[in-house]
């Protein structure tokens, strides 16, 4: 028997507690929306209503829902092995894999260690930084350096270089120490600057903090180009260039979190390729599988992978880490069917006309009143919502301008999912400019309807 | 072109580096093995050879491999929706998923968190813990206690509470302090008792810290029954009856981790109804999907979650904790047919002859002069080797015995991988009692061709 919306939203709120969510919240006139079906950029809830989904449903989807030759890809796997352990074994869609993300690196990185989600992909890429380092004769490299506003997942390491506030501040006590540094964050500078004529104060932080303890930095994690969770906050690719140099400098290594970016995201496989430059270790997830399931990948050197391959006698140089599903079959034949069909696509010229429509379409939201700030890279567009475009007085958080803006969204037909005061277009890559055009149409009327622009 | 298996090993090698695996012993002889396919109990490597998955492939393994019940289930989510963003939006998979869950456990727990994987679904767990207190007028409980031997993952938060040397030593200063209990190893019982004797007095040692420093505690995580990395270590159900009173009366959360006994392995549902209890969280994974992809989730209280569902100012009380892939419709179709087959299975009842054979084909063993002990709970059954049988002296890391059965094992066509020194079988549910008999004495010959019982 089918049951009602009714009764499904009484065992959702019964049974499910969801994430990032205050459950109480969704009394009242904000229950959970049941979702039905995907297709392309659409996902249709129980009632036939049909919303763009413009955060790629957590930034992962880059080909549209429920994309044919994926679901046969997905199916042909199954029919053949779901799943097998990965150590001592392996099988050759891994092999694929790892090969192709080699390659398409252009060797940059040179070996793949498999995980399950953003969040395992951080925590390896930490423990191997800092496991390296044991073992290559500097034990006192302990320390890891982060930036204020960054966000790297919600277990315990990587809340630890997290920077945002509002999401790590009560587990302070569990987290291990690291060094801060400031957010990069250009409309609002820490150090006052203006974007355009910045000699990236901000950086020269970082250089005060390598200078006075490079002896104990063990790495730098960073969120390429753009700081995600912790408000769209964009900054320059030289910031990285230099930082690079920094790194190589005072023998720090340069950990880039591209969960987010990667994937052509930024317009390019990986962000950091802007920057003309190669970080020692990155950690991949959300788009490598287009959005169908958990999988990640932390890439690294042979520098690093040499650290680890000595055969000890206690077997100490080893790295056990390890999930259950690593290397999980089903996750990589869809990985290695979304690079191939990224490939026939030629993606990154793909996306260009994509950019640039996203780019004119946005004009028109820096004259509103209440927008202090539109960035963009690539195919990442976000609006900082302000009280005050002069002072730049930012909404408080009880003002809920995110929350107010993405109801009118839904009425609307698009899930504008604020950021804190942001809201931002994070789109599948298959949505085409006519779709752009009515994204940012229906953002515009959700935006003056809660912010009248007289 | 297809590969031939030397490229493809090759290949592996250079690009893929394997999880608890140190890759120099790659080199030579160790190869590892590449898979083709699999087919119920059965994996099948690009030879043509066939091994029994007596690990489940990690422990995950149920159904067999390429049930395809499980296939069609995968497929016809993916055609409907293979993901969406799980805050703000639900799907009717998710909500049966969650109330079959609550149901068959009897309304134990109430409240069911969905992540990724064991080391989240711990993570989970732990920061739920935490600012349970914190929120409830105990911020000083903030302390964990934890078993030696023990194992939860692979995260550094997973980690700080795992009592494995080898595993975790190097990572030392990135972990949160915990109390370290014993472990309740009956075979070398660090007290000194007898198992048919015990009045458990590693129990009472979890009594004398929670007596002095309950103030400050705020859970106990523990894995039910047996602390399987830690090397198949079973323990009495008594010692979980009496440690939930001791929880009750020092107010301590009781964290039971069911990630790999979970979903019937110890023949009930979940481990801990063996010992008539109810933890105050319980955190599952592997089993859930029958071993096809990651999913798992943290079950609680109303008590618990209660102390979240509070609209604050500044939105503090919420679980800020969330994977992109959580609530993934695919895994859930999954875990929801593999649900629906176990209990058309009549799958407590299914087992029971299972685990008699199990126990009669043991029997052999316990006579070979390098068998110290011979352990089994449910569907695990784990044979501890040890050099002198008198004195239960151990063999040696560089003995490397575990290893050399492994070898032998593969050549038999079996997976006899190792835990430390213990041989231990841990198979798909759907092993006949015929595959059971030639399981185990491919074990027997291997035992016996490293460590001839002369």
């Amino acid at each position: 028997m089918k049951k009602n919306k009714q009764q499904l939203i009484e065992e959702d709120l019964k049974y499910i507690w969801h994430p990032f969510t205050q459950m109480k919240r969704y009394e009242g006139d904000e229950k959970p929306i049941i979702i039905k079906k995907g297709k392309g950029i659409y996902i249709e809830d129980i009632d036939g209503n049909k919303y763009i989904d413009a955060v790629s449903s957590w930034w992962v989807n880059t080909l549209g829902h429920s994309n044919k030759r994926l679901n046969k890809a997905l199916y042909k796997q199954a029919k053949t092995i779901e799943h097998v352990i990965f150590a001592g074994f392996t099988h050759e869609p891994a092999i694929k894999l790892a090969k192709s993300l080699i390659e398409m690196c252009n060797n940059d990185l040179k070996h793949v260690f498999f995980s399950d989600n953003g969040s395992t992909a951080v925590e390896v890429a930490l423990k191997m930084a800092y496991q390296y380092w044991a073992q290559s004769g500097h034990p006192e490299k302990k320390k890891f350096v982060a930036l204020k506003n960054s966000y790297h997942g919600d277990t315990i390491g990587a809340v630890s270089v997290g920077g945002v506030d509002l999401y790590h501040k009560v587990y302070k006590p569990l987290l291990f120490d690291i060094i801060q540094a400031p957010s990069p964050y250009c409309y609002r500078c820490p150090f006052g600057c203006e974007k355009e004529t910045c000699q990236l104060a901000c950086l020269k932080a970082v250089e005060d903090i390598f200078e006075k303890e490079h002896q104990n930095i063990a790495g730098i994690i960073i969120e390429p180009l753009v700081q995600a969770a912790g408000g769209m906050i964009m900054y320059k690719k030289e910031y990285m260039t230099e930082l690079r140099k920094l790194c190589d400098k005072y023998n720090v290594l340069f950990i880039d979190d591209e969960v987010a970016m990667g994937f052509y995201r930024t317009g390019k496989l990986f962000a950091y390729e802007h920057a003309n430059i190669v970080p020692d270790i990155i950690c991949v997830a959300k788009g490598i599988t287009a959005g169908y399931m958990p999988l990640s990948a932390t890439l690294t050197t042979d520098k690093i992978y040499n650290a680890f391959y000595d055969v000890d006698e206690d077997g100490l140089k080893t790295f056990y880490h390890g999930h259950s599903y690593t290397g999980n079959p089903l996750a990589i034949s869809i990985a290695c069917e979304n690079l191939k069909i990224l490939k026939e696509m030629n993606i990154e010229e793909y996306l260009k006309p994509k950019i640039q429509k996203f780019s004119k379409e946005l004009e028109k939201f820096k004259k509103h009143k209440n927008v202090g700030d539109v960035r963009q890279c690539g195919m990442i567009c976000a609006i900082e919502l302000v009280k005050n475009k002069a002072t730049k007085e930012p909404f408080s958080y009880s003002d809920e301008i995110g929350k107010k803006i993405y109801k009118e969204g839904l009425k609307l037909g698009a899930i504008l999912r604020p950021m804190h005061n942001c809201m931002y277009f994070l789109t599948p890559y298959i949505i085409t400019e006519k779709e752009i055009e009515k994204l940012l149409n229906i953002a515009w009327k959700a935006l003056n309807k809660v912010l009248p622009n007289e």
